[in-house]
Parts: C-alpha cells; sequence; structure tokens
C-alpha cells in the first residue's frame, strides 16, 4: 500500500510582535482523487463531512468489486427479513412504469432483466461495508410520483429504502434485503431563491455542492458544508440531520430549515414547504423529518434560510501542549473572535503523525505537540478580520497557550492546513481498517476517552509496530467547538479482539458522561443496537410511539433506526 | 388621557464625507412605567417582545379592575365548557395538597375559601382581554410534583391550564372555564452553566431578564429577548416559541434549545435534558413542545446554547422614501455589515407620527419621511464596528437609498431611537384601542397590506380626525428582517364596522401570498379559528393527530391551539 503522494511543506517563519508565529507558504493542495463505486463517479464522502478516503490506483483492498462486498444479511446474521412485507412481482413493476412513465432513467429494473451491473452501486454503501438484495430502484421526477409509489407500497406492504446521495456512514441509505430502492436523484431543480431574505428552494434531489455553487453567484452560502458535497443531497442532508463544518458558525438544520415537502407512508403529502422565517401556527412537524433518516416519510423539497457569504476567510493551524490549553484557546477564540468565528477544530498529535505517515506530508509545524488545534474566521471586511485573528494570536502565544502556529497566506495553503485536519479520516483507514466513533462529549471531558482507549489498546496488547499487533493507533480529533470528537482506532485488520475491547466499553464511557454515541452521523443500521446508551427508556418508547403513527406497517427504510 | 412626557431631542448634526448623517445627542430614554395587574407587580409586556403598553396614573380605561374584565367565556359564547371534564372537588384539593405539600405558597385555593382577590390575577391576561373561570392555581417545585399532578389529572379527566409568566398576546396563558392553573414560578432555579460551551440550563419559570443577567455577568447572553423579559418565562418562552428582538442574529429556539425536560399528561417525563450541541440519535421530539403551546405536555426545564455577549452595540436610525429603499437598504446591510447585523427594522412614517402624537416625543429626524429603519449592530471590537456602520451608512446616503439618519453615540440615545420603535406599540393603543395583526409575509409584499387597509378605511369612511371616526390611523411596521410585519389599526373605540371591514380580509391577503396569520405570537384563543389560513387541511390533520397521540383526553389546554 503505497503512501499518497505529498510535497513536504516548507514554511516561511513571520515573526509577530512577541510572539513565534509563522505564515505558511508553498504548502500545497492535496485535493483527493474521486473515489468511485461501480459506474458511479463522484464524490463518496462521508455524510458527517469527514473527508472521503482516497486510494491509489493500485490499491487492491479498497477496489474491491462490489459484488465482492459481503452482504449486510451475511454481517447481521441475526437481522432477519420481515415476512410481512411482499416480494416483488412483474405486477409490482408494472404498476412502478405506470407511475412513473417509460424513461430509461427513471427505473433501474432487476427483476424484469439481468441488470445487476447497473443496480449493485444503489445496494452498496461507498465504505463497502454494507450491502443490500434491492433488484429494483426508482427514480421519480416529482413529488407526486413519490406520492404515488408510497402509496402503492404502503397499500402492497412493499418494503422501501430512500435514497439520496448514498454518502452515509451507518448503512443508513442502502437496502438490507429487497427493499425497493426510491431514489430521489432525478429530483434536482432548484425551485426559488430570494436574494433579499436568503431563502432557498431547492428539490431534495439536489447536490449540496451545486446549491453552494448557486448561491455563491448570489453572494450567499449555504448553511452546511461537508466532504461529500460533491455527491450528497440535500434531501439527505436534512434526512441526516448533517452536521459539518458550518455548525459552529450557522447552527443546525433544525434552525436553518424554514419549510419541507415530504411524503409520508401512505401518500399522504406534507405540504410544509414555507419560505418563512416566523410561523407560529402549529405544532412544527417538518423537525421529526430533520434526523428522521427516511423512517417515517420520504422529503422531497427543502426551504431553507442562507447566510450571506463571506468574503474574507483566514485560518490558522497551531500547536499545544495539553488538552487543557486547547480549551482555553477555544474559550479565548470564542471570547476574541466571537462573530467571526467559523471552526474551531482540534487533533490531538497522534493523529497528525499517523496523517503525515499515511500521506507523506510534512506538518505545518517544525516541533511536535501533543495537540493542534485548527481556528478559521470568515467575515466581511479582510483587514477587520485579520486584525482580530492577529490580536488573539498574540494573546494566546502571549499567555503560552499556544506554543507555536501558522497563518494561511493564500487558498492554497488555507487548503493545506485544512488537510491535516480532514486527512486523518483518511490516514485512519490507510493501513487496514478504522473503527470509527463518532461521539459528542461534554468539553472537558472530551478527550478522555482517547488517552483510555490508547491505554486499554496497550494494556490488552494490541496495540504496537509489528504486524500481530492489530492495532496501529489511536487518535482523537474533530469539531471542538461542537463538543464532537471522532475517536478513531486505526488497524491493520479487523479483529474479534479489538471489537470486544472496544465494544461496549466506549458507548458505557459515553453514557456516564451523558454524552451521545452518534454526534452526527445518526443511526443507520450500525448504531441502531445502541440507541439505549445515548436515549432512555422513555424517550424510546416516545420514539416508537411515533414511528408507529406515521408508519404503522413499518414499510420504511427497516431494520433500522430504533 | 394626557401625554407621555417626553424632552424633545435637540441633534447634533454632524457632516459624513458626501452624506448629511447625523449623530444624536441629549435623546433621553423613555422607559416606560410598570402596568400593573391586580396585585401583581412586573412588567407586563408581549411574549413576542413588542413594548409593554404604559399608562399614566390616571388612565382609568387601562386601569380596569380585573374582577371588571368581561369574561372569555362571554365574549367566545360559540366556545362550550367540555363536559368530558370533571368538575373539581375537595378530595381533588386534598390529592394535590397530598402532592405539593403544605406552604401556602404551593396553592392558590379559591375552592376551600374565598380566594378570589389572589386568584384573579391568575385568571386573567395583561391585555384584559381574557379572562377565565379557575378556583384553583398549583405552584409545584419540582419536575416529579409536575408529573404527579398530570398524571392525577390525566387519571380524573380534569382540564389543566399551564401557565407561565402571563404576558402572552392570543389569551394562551390564561383558563377560558375552570381549568386547573399550572403556575411555573416556583420552578425557577438556573441548574447549571458551562462557560466554554456557552450551555445553560435552567428551571421552566426562570424568568428570562434573571437568566440574561446571570449569563451577563460571564460574557455570555441569552439568544432571545423581548420587551417582556422582565416577567416571562423561558418555558412560556419555549412553549410559545418566542421570536423578539434577536432572532435575526442567532435564530430561532427550534436551533437554541438543546434539550427540554416536559412532562407528558399521563405524567411520563419526557427526559431529554441533553446539554450536546449534537445528537443524532432519533427523531428530535423536543420540537413539537416548541411552539407546542402547553397543549402536549409542560415543559419544566430548558437547556439552551448561549452565544458570546457582544461588547460593541451600536444603532443607527433612517428615513427613506420608499418601501423599495428599505428593501434596498436591508440588503445593504446585510452585506456591508453582515456578521454584526444585529437588527434591522422597519416602521413607516404614519406609525412615527402617531408614536410622536402618543408620546409627545419630537422624532430622531427634522423632516419626515414615508418610511424608517433602524438598524443595530453587535460586535466584539467597537473600531471595527464603528467603521463597518460608517462604510455602510455612506455608501447608502451616497447612493441615496437613504434620505437622512441618525447615529446613537451613548446608551441613553441608543434606548431612545429603539424607543421610536418600540413605543409604537403602545402609541397605537393611546386613543382608545387597537386592532393588532402579527403577520409573516414574503419580504417584497411586506408593505403591501398596509397601503391597502388604510385605503379601505378610508374608502369605507371609517378613518379620519373626527370623533365619529372609530379608527386613528392603520400602521405598519416590524422585524423587517424577519419578513414580519406588526400591522395595527389604532381606533378610539372597538367597532363591530371596523372588524367587519378587516376579518377574515386581513387573513385573505396574507394567504394568498402564503403568509403567515401569527408570525410569533401563537395562536392561542385568539388565532385558533384562523389557523386555516396559513396551514392546510393535511397539516391541521397531521397536528391533530400528534394532539390525539400526546393528549387522548383533551385536558392540556383546552379550547386553544387547534
Amino acid at each position: 500500500m503505497p503512501p499518497l503522494h505529498r510535497t513536504l511543506p516548507a514554511l516561511r517563519r513571520i515573526r509577530l510582535a512577541n510572539t513565534r508565529f509563522q505564515t505558511c507558504s508553498r504548502l500545497q493542495t492535496c485535493r483527493s482523487p474521486v473515489y468511485s463505486i461501480a459506474q458511479q463517479s463522484r464524490w463518496q464522502a462521508t455524510a458527517a463531512h469527514e473527508a472521503q478516503p482516497t486510494a491509489d490506483e493500485g490499491d487492491a483492498s479498497k477496489d474491491t468489486p462490489v459484488k465482492e462486498i459481503r452482504y449486510t444479511s451475511e454481517s447481521y446474521p441475526q437481522v432477519q427479513r420481515d415476512s410481512r412485507f411482499k416480494e416483488l412481482s412483474s405486477d409490482d413493476v408494472k404498476a412502478f412504469r405506470d407511475i412513473l412513465g417509460n424513461a430509461s432513467s427513471a427505473m433501474v429494473d432487476g427483476l424484469s432483466e439481468d441488470a445487476s451491473d447497473d443496480i449493485e452501486g444503489y445496494n452498496a454503501d461507498w465504505m463497502k461495508k454494507y450491502r443490500g438484495h434491492a433488484r429494483l430502484v426508482l427514480k421519480p421526477s416529482s413529488t407526486e410520483q413519490v406520492s404515488k409509489i408510497l402509496k402503492y407500497c404502503n397499500d402492497n406492504s412493499i418494503a422501501v429504502n430512500p435514497q439520496g446521495g448514498n454518502t452515509g456512514l451507518v448503512g443508513g441509505s442502502v437496502p438490507v434485503f429487497d427493499e425497493v430502492i426510491i431514489n430521489l436523484s432525478r429530483m434536482s431543480q432548484i425551485r426559488s431563491f430570494d436574494d433579499v431574505s436568503g431563502t432557498l428552494v431547492v428539490d431534495a434531489g439536489v447536490i449540496l455542492e451545486s446549491a453552494d455553487s448557486y448561491l455563491a453567484e448570489r453572494g450567499y452560502i449555504f448553511p452546511l458544508d461537508l466532504g461529500a458535497k460533491g455527491s450528497c443531497q440535500i434531501g439527505g442532508n436534512v434526512a441526516t440531520n448533517a452536521g459539518g463544518l458550518r455548525l459552529l458558525r450557522y447552527g443546525s438544520l433544525h434552525g436553518n430549515v424554514l419549510g419541507l415537502e415530504a411524503v409520508l407512508p401512505d401518500g399522504t403529502i406534507m405540504d410544509d414547504l414555507t419560505m418563512l422565517r416566523k410561523n407560529n401556527t402549529g405544532y412544527d412537524l417538518k423537525q421529526l423529518f430533520i434526523g428522521g433518516e427516511g423512517t417515517i416519510g420520504i422529503v422531497t423539497g427543502v426551504s431553507i434560510i442562507c447566510p450571506q457569504r463571506s468574503p474574507a476567510v483566514n485560518v490558522a493551524y497551531f500547536g499545544l501542549e495539553s488538552y487543557e490549553k486547547c480549551q482555553q484557546a477555544f474559550r479565548e477564540a470564542k471570547k476574541q473572535l466571537s462573530e467571526i468565528l467559523s471552526a474551531f477544530e482540534m487533533m490531538d498529535g497522534n493523529s497528525q503523525l499517523l496523517y503525515s505517515r499515511a500521506s507523506g506530508a510534512k506538518l505545518p509545524l517544525e516541533s511536535e505537540y501533543p495537540f493542534y488545534c485548527l481556528v478559521e474566521t470568515s467575515g466581511s471586511n479582510t483587514d477587520h478580520d485579520s486584525e482580530k485573528l492577529n490580536t488573539f494570536l498574540e494573546h494566546v502565544m502571549g499567555e503560552e497557550i499556544v506554543s507555536d502556529g501558522v497563518v494561511a497566506e493564500n487558498e492554497t495553503q488555507l487548503q493545506s492546513l485544512w488537510a491535516c485536519r480532514e486527512g486523518v479520516s483518511e490516514a485512519s483507514q490507510h493501513f487496514g481498517g478504522v473503527y470509527k466513533y463518532d461521539l459528542s462529549i461534554p468539553l472537558q471531558e472530551l478527550y478522555g476517552i482517547v488517552a483510555e482507549c490508547r491505554q486499554r489498546m496497550e494494556e490488552q496488547g494490541l496495540m504496537g509496530e509489528g504486524e500481530d499487533k492489530p492495532v496501529v493507533d489511536v487518535v482523537g480529533y474533530g469539531h471542538m467547538g461542537d463538543s464532537n470528537l471522532h475517536l478513531n482506532v486505526a488497524c491493520r485488520r479487523y479483529d474479534k479482539a479489538v471489537e470486544k475491547a472496544l465494544e461496549p466499553w466506549v458507548y458505557e464511557w459515553v453514557k456516564e458522561r451523558k454524552g451521545s454515541i452518534s454526534a452526527e452521523h445518526g443511526l443507520g443500521l450500525a448504531k441502531k443496537e445502541f440507541i439505549g446508551y445515548s436515549r432512555s427508556e422513555n424517550m424510546i418508547k416516545l420514539m416508537k410511539q411515533v414511528k408507529d403513527l406515521y408508519d404503522p406497517k413499518g414499510i420504511m427504510n427497516p431494520y433500522k433506526y430504533l
């Protein structure tokens, strides 16, 4: 497995008053090559903004043909097909054809003919970890078609799997058995944009990056950003309540989504696609569909408030001696950068070494530190923002909160500093595999789990340099500004002993601190069994009540979520 | 009815480059006297941030004793007591006493003794427009007590009326018949605050201003502000999804509330009081209680993310020649003030004349204009903010978008400029009465309804200077930044002909533009019948489904909402 090609960055040191702060130069941007599944050529990244894994051409383990991916039904033998669901017949296909019309793009029909080459890309997720047995993909082009499809499925007890860009991390976007895939990609129109209020209305199938590009031309920005932006769809973002890089600044989709259009299992169209910022007339039902992961209905349209795009963006990267100092730096950043702070990311020293080791990139700072932080500002005035950032940097250096750091001077350097953060996900998978945990933990205790997990692996003799050790390293990084930690256990191979050492230990650790076992990735199939670690029995009971209310036959994205 | 005392402001004109911009000086602050109901001494203002009405000592019409306020059951004869609900007995009082203990502050018992003097303040709203027949007020001091009370009421079909600060505008916070009032004021503890993340956890009964003062001492701000802050409670703010003055900057409660603790009618405690910014583990049920107006449960605890407090605040007030120019100014403010813009309010010329006429205050600008706007910035750096604001002002003056304007130089002037906006509500009621509409309308058409309404009143001969004309003036103002218009028809007396000319015409006008008939005031009793103008039959049906799910016996805040 050859290392990824990178050019070692050379840094130009610039002295600020009383500080050792550097401005980085000639750092090379490190855009990853596109990672493809079957015929699908697109960015395949996480629903949760992490950089997508990349692979060199010759990396066989990552080029596993879809047909060689293990079926989910085999890796989860405890999950059995629900016998209430009807098996598809040619009559069903004919009924769907009547709804969708004869356009070849409207359906992938693996029942009437052998369409396995076309269909497998829809059956498998981008991690090549989950694979279903679907033989039919429907691609409606309108909300009315979605309504007719769901009504037919509900009437006939046919299970369905809603699918957007299929970039999720928890197996929520692909079927387990023979669920009909309802893929929203043909619903890709921007319906309207109001350039005074910033309200954008789109079909669910609009690609996030397309929407953001459309907005950029008009001086606006989509209030959500994530690594998968090139292929994830806004409907899927909403259905999974994607978090991502801009949450610290612009808040969650629960606040930004103004209105939704969604289709319930019985075909009812929930026409709540308001463009109003304020509308206090009744229960805010749309919120149930934000993060509902397609289990109570399919989002077909989204109305969202978009902020002005900031012309000035700065990124700084620095080294710190302890997690306590990371917290101090965050507190100071909030105070001094205040309204222009748009990201505060933390990466531990091991994560940066792993990134450097896997990618061959030299890290931006000359010395090594136990912790690193990346701070981004976005504002309307370049001079003001630079002044604020410099004042902040002088303060944190002067107070010895931060030990060393660099500031990007141009877009290329900015991308390179971000790569040190976003490249960790890729680096974690580089040595063969990775156990990934996406956790919310109160800020004070956020890093504790990484240190303990590392110690645990060492004590159990599972981690080391030798090929006999399954674990390469334990690293922690994430959105410190959102109390969201990514705990990655990079390994040479998947190993039952490692799994046993990790679970349920990780979940118990998080539960004790009242954290969340899934901060932004959702439940899907992967976390379904573990919801009890983050939710009480009462809450789970109330959630099941809602599921039963909207989807009494249980046809929507079955085997997942609750 | 004497005019309110005010000192005429004298303005010091300051020339900016190429502009006629002024800095105001010696504007006098105009804090309104406290308006009291019965024995209750507190700020009595709207749940929706409007300045509370004030009255001179001698203003008899506003000093109507509570016992002279007409019962809601008389003003709404079509609303009949639901016979399913049990009438209270002494056994019920004893049961509640067992739950609450013997503290005299825990109960106002109008069944066992004559407590009418004590109880009437809880029966009537601050507008003195709604009055119920409750004979029992329960004041639990813990979530467990709320749970036991509701379980008892549900088991015995006893209707309840949850009550916070009782500052609402739509009759939602007082009973109609003999519902038991569950008042949250004794649950008033701040439970915790994390000064790194800014997460505040409070009992529902904490007064908004108390929470904000607590936060101010720690450099934080509550992300909601409204005129009633001195008496409204955070639980009530959440239950009514209060909007207010900071929504443009910090977004809605749907985005800021991180967790809720609420009690369902059957006594189930919904323990969703997470302090996590991100938690994607299941349906976000708490959202149903935000804006649920106490109809499916009682909010007992709130966890909310609070932003850093901005040390620099600026306010500018200017005159414009048309509504089109207001929109241009708003667009420029969003672009140039961007991250520091914290309010953009619009007041039409008539609203400012009415304010001046009612209050005796001289307006800040020497000439009269058909429109005025108030712009507020909040940021972390005084110099930067002033520079941004001046650049913006020079631009809008240079481009002749704005005709004239003033900028506050100190806190007193800042308050005085805000008074021109907040004083309109009071001024509208000054001449005897007011028909108030709180509307969301797409920005382009926002002002159209005011012009048409004015014309309508004139054409029907209802408006004029003579005492025989019921209508004094029609004015429009509001949160332009949120597309939220307050349409006020100031009148000398309430008159059936005026009412007939206004309704359902206003609601139809709003419906045609896909607006909302209640942007931030909620439904309560006042708007219950009109929800169909802003929501489709499908949506109302789905909402009723949720109501039936959580409150099958209908005991929660009956006769209101849906």
